[in-house]
């Protein structure tokens, strides 16, 4: 039996605590949808009032020089790394995760030119699915993206797979691939590794070096509080680079982009996946994010966040016996830092939590998800957000008409 | 011969003398760069810290419903498309220039499909040209970007070129391209006709419905006053939408992104060229510039604009009498809101104007840009922009050894 008083003394024990303080949250909401939207640093505001107000409306176009904009791509990029296990120069910040993602298949497919498969599992991110098929449909000849089911990853390794293509935390279920094992059996048979850490980064300790994996990508507005649609990143190892023809070939990634020539040259290094002008406020904002975890042992978050995913589950089970199916591993090693419960009216409980001040989010068609961010989830957060769960079931209120009405995005 | 008079008199009859209030431009600074990095206007810091500070911080996840960050691409792009003769969801803002060049080159490629030939121009932005150069590249099978002399466009529209691409605005040159002809005569040529506006859009009159274009993108962060590395636009004539396969398919340019369906299915309408989550963020800071054009009667500020690159280049001539060679048309009409000197050290006395806080941008190899913004140039900037510039071409100042050190970006 789990009390209040066991919370408050878990909150009290938290060597993290008060890294809350470090973000501004409304003071009457439990939001569990940091794997969705990260809340904002409170450092946050400030920073983008000085990027705008100085940098841009005072220094203007020289900031692209006194302030380094040219290279903030890579300055961030350097900054992030040691959060995924990755070396200087292997890690740039740009464009969206599905850009991204189109330029490191784009790159594996090069890398390895007599295999036409990419291979990834049926739990994979939309996304992820999408631009593989747009990439594969575009080069026709025999290019595809097979799917499996996500425990069948490894035997489907055939020698046609180009690259193995894996989101690292399962965005329903929150299930934890074995990076370094699924990495090990893909090169065993050949194949790269592209690693989605979207809901990895920031929150779970990812080593990509260490396991040696080829490519991954990963996404700036979740874990690393970049703020809404902040920009991704992408890590090359550093055996990889420097090969290949960016077929996304911008100016920015040009060996001397300021020379403006005529035809393209690939910069040498990780630069090279640049595109476009860098989007120097969000950027910005997503320094602010990088910067609060650059202070933080990954471990302790890994620590936190496994009790606090089990502290859930425990609640759940306790207040709310037999409501809900879990979605996500018992065990919470195999998990990343959600907890997803089955529903069938996922959709409603959501609304009705909501309207409660409990933030979650709905995966279609039943998955209500639970999201704890260890830099500002406290235990009695998840206290409160399971006797709220526990109100709304026993009282029916979930029912309501009004809980049913859907909107775009939950 | 013209004075200061002359240009005061300039000011205080000029309809738009008022907007430059709207933006925080340093008293003493004469920013003639415009054309690469437009102004900050008075209302973004503002807009930004309620963005930033309320819907992020605040209302969080629920924004994407609440605050509409849904649908903020193409709202933004029906507010854009007046300014480039563009119909309601024929618009939509994302990602950047580079990368939405790509997505139409695809499409037009598609929409001609036994055609296997870019045309373009040696006067075209690089970014441009690489991308066409990737695209082509990877596709393979003849597909392939030829480059003509830009007088020779209409010439070189053989039966093979599935789209022509140009710049209206040549970012060297300044000089104008004739939307309507060249579009009428790649019609003629069975070709679709493509155009940047990073040069033009908010500067110049666009009319892509009258000329009857096909497609086109532009730069949010120029004339747009969006901010550094902004998110750029793209436009899709009506009549092309609902075809082809986009490449570059991400989730937010699925039918429905948040039924998480594993098969990509494409927007029947313009959100089909969206890819990854939108940067709320960047979006929100070229929405407060877009707000101050929508006010504006872009008549007005063309007339400003070639008044005010034919009073640069008499003052030049009155002051700096055969200094520089006119890279830019003679005639305003041909121009478009920038005057090009060429000088053999033009880096060196870029970097003297800059120490006199006189901001234009150098282009290499001898091309020294002055872009005027008619919402915050005043004609006595030109004025004094003139006499600085005499000053140092008349001393001799620019061939001090400080001046000759190139750094990235100028």
């Amino acid at each position: 039996m789990i009390t209040l008083d066991d919370c408050r003394r878990a909150d009290a024990e938290d060597p993290l605590a008060g890294l809350r303080e470090q973000f501004s949250i409304p003071a009457d909401l439990i939001y569990l949808d940091g794997n969705s939207l990260g809340a904002l640093p409170a450092r946050t505001p400030g920073r983008m009032d000085d990027i705008i107000r100085r940098q841009w409306g005072t220094d203007l176009i020289r900031s692209w020089n006194t302030h380094g904009w040219v290279d903030l791509p890579q300055r961030l990029g350097d900054r992030l790394a040691p959060l995924v296990g990755a070396g200087a120069g292997e890690v740039l910040v740009a464009d969206s995760t599905s850009i991204n993602l189109f330029k490191l298949l784009d790159l594996a497919l090069q890398l390895r030119p007599k295999r036409r498969t990419i291979l990834s599992d049926t739990g994979n991110f939309p996304t992820d699915l999408y631009m593989a098929q747009g990439l594969t449909r575009f080069l026709g000849r025999g290019y595809s993206l097979r799917l499996v089911e996500e425990n069948e990853l490894g035997e489907a390794l055939s020698p046609d797979v180009a690259v193995i293509m894996v989101t690292q935390v399962n965005y329903r279920s929150g299930r934890l691939h074995d990076m370094a094992r699924l990495t090990r059996l893909a090169h065993q048979a050949g194949a790269l590794a592209l690693w989605d850490l979207s809901h990895s980064a920031g929150v779970v300790p990812v080593d990509l070096g260490g396991c040696d994996a080829d490519l991954a990508v990963g996404c700036g507005y979740k874990y690393l509080n970049g703020g809404p649609g902040a920009p991704a990143f992408l890590y090359v190892n550093q055996r990889h680079q420097g090969k290949g023809f960016p077929t996304l070939s911008g100016w920015f990634g040009h060996q001397t982009p300021f020379d403006f020539n005529l035809a393209y040259t690939p910069a040498p290094d990780i630069r090279r996946f640049l595109c476009g002008t860098p989007p120097i406020l969000s950027l910005a904002g997503l320094e602010a994010g990088l910067e609060l975890l650059s202070s933080v042992d990954m471990k302790l978050i890994r620590r936190k966040s496994m009790n606090q995913t089990d502290l859930f589950i425990h609640l759940v089970r306790q207040e709310c016996p037999d409501c809900f199916q879990l979605i996500s591993p018992e065990n919470a090693a195999e998990r990343g830092s959600q907890v997803s419960l089955g529903h069938p009216a996922g959709y409603a409980v959501v609304q009705a939590l909501i309207a409660h001040q409990v933030i979650p989010d709905f995966r279609s068609p039943d998955i209500i998800r639970f999201g704890f961010a260890p830099l500002y989830t406290r235990h009695t957060d998840i206290w409160e957000a399971g006797q709220r769960l526990s109100a709304i079931m026993r009282s029916g209120e979930w029912e309501r008409p009004e809980y049913q009405v859907r909107h775009s995005v939950t």
